[in-house]
This record gives C-alpha cells, structure tokens and sequence, in this order.
C-alpha cells in the first residue's frame, strides 16, 4: 500500500449508478502522495480505528463537522475562458450581434500577454471557488496566452484541459479575428500541444491541450483535416461546438450535405477523448456515431435556453447511455457554477416535457417523458464529466483521483436551510444542488492537493 | 421640509421606464424621520455641496464606495411561508405527490406555534438577506401562527403581505389539513385582519392583512362568497393562486364554466389590490377583466417550469400594460431571490420564443417575438412589484419610501466580475441581475430603517 497523505473522515454524497445516490454517514478515505484514493473505510471495518487514530496522531486526519458533506469535484465540460469578463452582459443580443459586438473583439484582447494575465487568474479561482475541479477550456487563437492559461490552471492547481482556437473561414470570422492562414494555425496548434505537455511541473498532466476547431462554419476543410491528422498524431483531446443551433445545423447541411457529427468523424475529429459541446440537433444516426466513437457531449442548458433554439435530448441521450457531461458555457450563459449548471438542466428539461404554449393544448405542447431527474443531472457533472475527460474522477472509490469538496450547509449567510428532523439524505442532496452558492463551499481539493481553504 | 434621517451618497440603479434604466454616479439621495425620500440631489443642484456638508458633520451621512451600487428593494409577491423548510426537495416529482407527500403535512404542522417560531423568523431573515425588502406571504390555515409571521416581518422591519389560508373542500383537502368549516374559516379570516392590524407598532401598517383563497378547487363556493365579503367590508388585499395548469384551468372550466379570473371576479375578488398569482392560461377577455379591476399577476417563472405546463404570456401581459411582478414561489421553486427571478423569467421567455423540440422546424417550434428583457424583468421585480402591493417603492423618487440595498460587486468571495474599462452601466446592471448573490448584498433599508447591515 502506498503511503497515506491525509485521511478525510465525514460523511459524503457520490453517484455510482446514474439515478442514484450513495450517501455514507461516517466514511473515513484514504489519500496517497499521489493524490489517489487508496481506500474508503466505514466503522464495520477492521483498519477503521486503527487508521483513525493514527492519522489523528499524525496530524493528518481532516475531521468534517456534522454540517459538512464530502462531495466529488465539480467538471465543467465547456468553458470560454476569455469570455469571462462578459459573463452577464448582453444576453439579451441576437447571437450574431452577442459575437460580432462582445465576444470577437474580447477574445481578439488575448492576444495580449498582459490582459490574458490579468483575467485567467480571477477566472481559474472563480471557477475553482465554485467547486469545478476539472475544466475544459476553449482559450483563443492566440497560442502563447492560451499556454499561459494552462500554466494558470496548474499554478492554482485545477485539472486544465485547454484550448487554443482554430477559425480561419474568412467569411465568418472577422478580419481583427482570425488565423492569419491555415498552415500557420495548425503549426501554431501543434506547437501549444507540445509547449503544454511539456510545461514544468506537468508530468502528471493535470493539464492537458486540447485540439480545438471552433465549429464547422469557421473552419476550412484543409484546418478540419489538419487538425484531425494532428489528433491521430498526438492521441490528444479534442473539444469542438456541435450542432449548436438551427443556423449551425443548415450550414452545415448546406456546405458538406452532412451532420457536424458526421463532418467531424470524416476529419478524424470524433475520438473516446472528443467533447462535443451543445450537440442539439442530433440525427439517429449521430447517436450511433457518437455512441461507436465513444466521443462525449457537453450539455450546456443554460446557454441552450439563449441560443440553441431548442432543448436538448437529454433524456434520449441518457436513455440511449451516450457519453455526457455538463458545461458552463460560460459566457454563452452567466453563471459559473456546474451546481447551478444541474438546475437548469433539470429546469430545461421540464419545459421541454410540458412545452410552453398557451394557445395549444396540453397534447401537442411538449415532449411527454423528457424529464431528467436532479440526480441525473448531478451523475452528469460529477461522473459523466468525469469519463468525458478520460479521468478517474467523480466517485469516491479506491483508484479514484481525490478530487472534491466539503460542503457545509450551516455557514452564516446560506440559503440551504436543512431541518435534520424531516430531510433525508436525499433532500439534503437535492437541497445542496439546487440552493449551494460558492460561500458554501469551504475546501476544495484536485489529486489530493488543497487548493481553495476557506 | 421634513426633518431628515440621513443621505445617502453614491451611485444609483432604477427603472422609471420599463424595459430601460437610469444610472446617476453620484447622487445624494434624502430620507425623512418616516422612511420616506424627500429629495434626490446630483451635484447641480445648488443644495448639494452644503447637504453633504451638513450631514457629514451629524453623521447622517452614508457614503457608498465605488464598487457600491443604491438598487431598489425586490418585491416577492409570492411566497409559502411554510415551505421554507422544503425549498430544493422533491421538485422532481409530480404536482399531487409533491403537495401530498411533502407540502400538506408540512404546512398541517403550523398549528404548532413553537414550530412556527423555529421556522418564520429564519424565512424573514433569509428573504431580507436576498434582497427581498417587501414579500407577500400565504401561511397556513392557522390563524395564530399566521399572525405570528405579520409580528415577525414587522420585527424583523420587512414590509410583509399575509394571508391566513383558506381551504375547506374537502374532496381537494386532505382530512389532516383543510378548515373545521366554511364559517369558521371566515371567522378565523375576519379575526386574522382585524388582528394583523391590531399588532402594536405596526401603526404605519408595514404589515398588512390579506385575503387569501389558495385557489378555486380547493375552496367552496360559499367560501369565496364570504370571502369576497370580506374583500368589500376590509379593503384588503387579495391573493390567490390563478390558471396555474391544465388540470387547474380544467378544473374551473368543468366546475364552473368560467376562468378562473372570471370566477373571481363573480365573488367580488378581483379588485385593484388584487394579486393573481401565476394565471398562465390566460384567455383575451381575462386579459381584459386583469386590466379592468387594477389586479395585478405575480409571475414565478422557475416554479413555471416545474408545475405550469406551459410559459406565462409574460410579453402579451407587458405590452397590455397588465400590472404585474415577480414571485419566487418558494418552495414551488428553491431559490429564495427576486434577482435569481429575474434570470428565469428571461430564461423562460427565451425557451417559450425559440420553442423546445428538436424534431420540430423551426417555425413550428416556438412563439416569435415573446422573449422579455434583463431590463423588463427586473423592471418587474422591482416597480411592477410595487405597483402591486400598491406600496410607494421601487424608485428613487420624492415621495417614495426608502426600501433599498446596498449591493457590493468587489466582495472577496464574488461571481460579479466588473471590468470598468469595458463594462457600461447597462453592463453593470445586467452583471448584477445575473450574478448577485446575498454575500453581495451589505445593506438593506425597508422604510428607512436598515434592516440588514453586513
Ligand atoms: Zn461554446
Ligand atoms: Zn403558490
């Protein structure tokens, strides 16, 4: 066995089986030097005491109150890291003015080393602070301050999977932002993937590049190739947009005669290590694909609710146990939290059960049965994230990374409201999804390391 | 001139118009002994300089930080007071189990005033602290308990609306909660009015008595007969729950032949200081019968997506002029803030005007042009609501009682991240709508007295 960093003693929520929940009331989880989890005791086994009261003699026994619940870390599957600053304003805009007015010229400041230093840190600690342990970025095209981006994550200590972007279609991307030719987009990509892997204090990879095209209307086939081969070069992740909305869906209709998901797999785009971010208007045969490939998509509710144009098929990707997790969006939509994130994508999916018209009847309003659960939507953003990024996080199992959070629901200005005589375990679960704000959230650890202690 | 309390110097957000705002920097804002506004100042006014001088040297004077913002207190205009304890558990399941299983055992246990006194003073507290400067509470059948939540909110200094609930069918009730009979409901009722407005130092009425049907299948026909009785004789406000679903509507339709707006107006309910809460199922002549009687519609858009069945005609009622605000209908929905309100009433708006299902063209799927603004929402929240109560609040205006907040967007522990070179006003505004949590709230005047001080 090898050798015992801190021991965690507590009560904590996990979801083995999706639907479900697990709650134990006195666990005791062992953590290695690596940051592993090397095994969870409860009082009916043997090594409990013993453990107990040697790493409390040992200084490293980490005690949680009766208020405070262990729970895995948060993975947001999609995430705008230079959009931060926008995170809130002009959501009311038409996507095209949203981008052309706000986005563009934002992500064009990247460009600049001291304006990237100055929002990525704020960012990585907001997120962190909000319990997202693992995140999935799309930085910019601008190489050199996506790499920073990536060394921010690891400085702060958050599994990083980065993003520089490709977008080289003149006729979509603006003349202030775009590649400045598709040769130099993909050397300028290979050249972050090994400027990343090979930043120091990396070797274990907690952070990660990501082969990132934007989406198909902003890329040239020739990009779309290259990248591919660079994928099948490098094994690396890829994270791309994915049949967004109506508009994205009919143009690419119109200039391939074929689906995202069938564009990105003749690009070699569509791996076990492919998130596809969105992913609304899906095909049957799309299912299929993304379930052969073993790709995963990134459910992003609440930026769906603004810009999709329709809800999701969450219950149908659920129900057909295709790869999935969830995303921010941030700043396609406003709030950082993956928490908040379970919310919506409840909330979304009973609109889309009951529909929305009032001068319909009730029959031809919605889509009967579409409902997903908060556990559900909980299993997404701590499990499902947790295999859409290829990492053993999301469970608090032996041979799992210790990635998690302590909850505590008594802090002095919460608005979890727990009454121990009539809450469940699964109230109390439920009420931590719906109602946990970032005061609530006290510690916060990725592979065993402290990296938020309030 | 009145004698004044104190000013209050800084910058300021209100919405006079409805769908825009108006920002002033630094604005010294005069609140009378009674909490009232007496003036507005900006620096061209001749008594500016010398008001700040003389309130500075009394100590009368609070100066904001520039990282401060002066915002209206929220209106909630509707609230289950007994749910408190349940806000974020079992939303998952259908209407009749969530009310059965969870709802009416939890509010049967009002009768006991020791419960009430654990549960109210902490709902009060909790709603202050979101922001929430005026509420309109139903309570329980109970009338004692139900007066101890009026003490409570004038203890605590919130402007509060409370209603004894009524509920006496009893093939909608179950036999362990439902009034001992029609007249002692209406007895228990005039006994609740006259009592709330007994309460020793509630003089000024910051509490006040309403009547409150929980909605036309739940009570009888007699009920509502005598209630309305007690409409004419009191003056009091009205609350009850309107066309909320399908089976609601249904419901009236078969009982009755009416709606439900029709039937209340029969029993002499609808009146200028009426509040319908939800009235989703609205038809044109409802529409017409609303703006005739003054009533006001208490939009809960996230308990919408649980329960509605469909989205409120939330553009129609704006464009009609209806008076109408905000209801966080806790604990039909979790979150106890009216900015949160805000962000779902857009977010709902959005999913009702680009429509949900995926297997649908596009112009088959949602309800062009009914998506509401980040500025008409909080419009909503705030002058809509007090257009409601029929209460002076929600500008900063002579003449205006002084319900206010301090919001803080520099906190430590922040998801507001404004940028001064890049945000506006209007992005500020919209940064704050979204993002606000209580931690960002530090100071929250109802009347002129401060009632929450971080
Ligand atoms: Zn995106
Ligand atoms: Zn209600």
């Amino acid at each position: 066995m090898s050798e015992i960093k801190f021991g965690v003693l507590g009560q904590y929520f996990h979801c083995p089986v999706k639907g479900d929940f697990e709650y134990a009331a006195h666990a005791l989880i062992l953590v290695d030097q690596q940051g592993t989890i090397v095994s969870v005791l409860t009082d009916s086994d043997t090594q409990y005491h013993a453990q107990i009261e040697a790493l409390s003699a040992h200084q490293q026994l980490i005690e949680l109150s009766p208020t405070q619940y262990l729970m895995p870390g948060m993975v947001d599957l999609h995430v705008h890291a230079p959009q931060f600053p926008q995170a809130g304003k002009g959501l009311d805009l038409p996507l095209y003015d949203w981008l052309q007015d706000y986005t563009f010229p934002l992500e064009a400041k990247f460009e600049d080393m001291v304006f990237a230093k100055q929002i990525y840190p704020q960012l990585v600690q907001s997120l962190l602070a909000n319990g997202t342990t693992s995140a999935v970025y799309f930085a910019t095209i601008h190489k050199d301050t996506s790499v920073e981006l990536a060394r921010e994550c690891l400085r702060q200590g958050q599994r990083g999977y980065i993003g520089k972007v490709n977008m080289d279609e003149p006729t979509q991307c603006p003349p202030f932002y775009i590649e400045p030719s598709t040769e130099t987009a993909l050397k300028e990509t290979e050249c972050f993937i090994q400027q990343v892997l090979a930043i120091e204090g990396n070797e274990e990879q907690l952070v990660s590049p990501v082969i990132t095209p934007r989406f198909v209307p902003s890329c040239t086939a020739e990009l779309l190739q290259g990248l591919g081969e660079l994928v099948q070069q490098y094994q690396c992740h890829v994270q791309t947009h994915c049949s967004e909305s109506d508009w994205a869906r009919d143009h690419s209709q119109a200039q391939y005669g074929k689906t995202d998901v069938e564009i990105y797999n003749d690009f070699g785009l569509m791996t076990s290590k492919t998130i596809l971010a969105h992913s609304i208007f899906l095909t049957p045969s799309d299912h299929q694909l993304i379930k052969s490939t073993g790709a995963s998509i990134a459910h992003c509710p609440l930026s769906n609710m603004y810009f999709a144009n329709a809800a999701m098929q969450t219950r149908e990707i659920l129900d057909n146990d295709l790869k999935c997790g969830l995303g921010s969006d941030l700043a396609g939509a406003p709030i950082p939290s993956i928490f908040h994130t379970c919310l919506d994508a409840v909330n979304h999916s009973r609109v889309r059960e009951d529909g929305t018209s009032t001068y319909l009847p009730a029959n031809e309003r919605g889509e009967q049965g579409s409902r997903i659960s908060f556990l559900e939507a909980y299993w997404l953003a701590t499990v499902g994230g947790g295999q859409a990024i290829d990492a053993k996080v999301g469970l608090f199992q032996p041979g799992f990374e210790f990635d998690a959070l302590v909850i505590d629901t008594a802090i002095a200005d919460s608005n979890i409201f727990i009454l121990e005589e009539m809450d469940s375990a699964k109230d109390k679960l439920e009420k931590i999804i719906c109602l946990n704000s970032r005061q609530n959230i006290r510690k916060v650890w990725v592979k065993g390391q402290l990296v938020v202690d309030k």
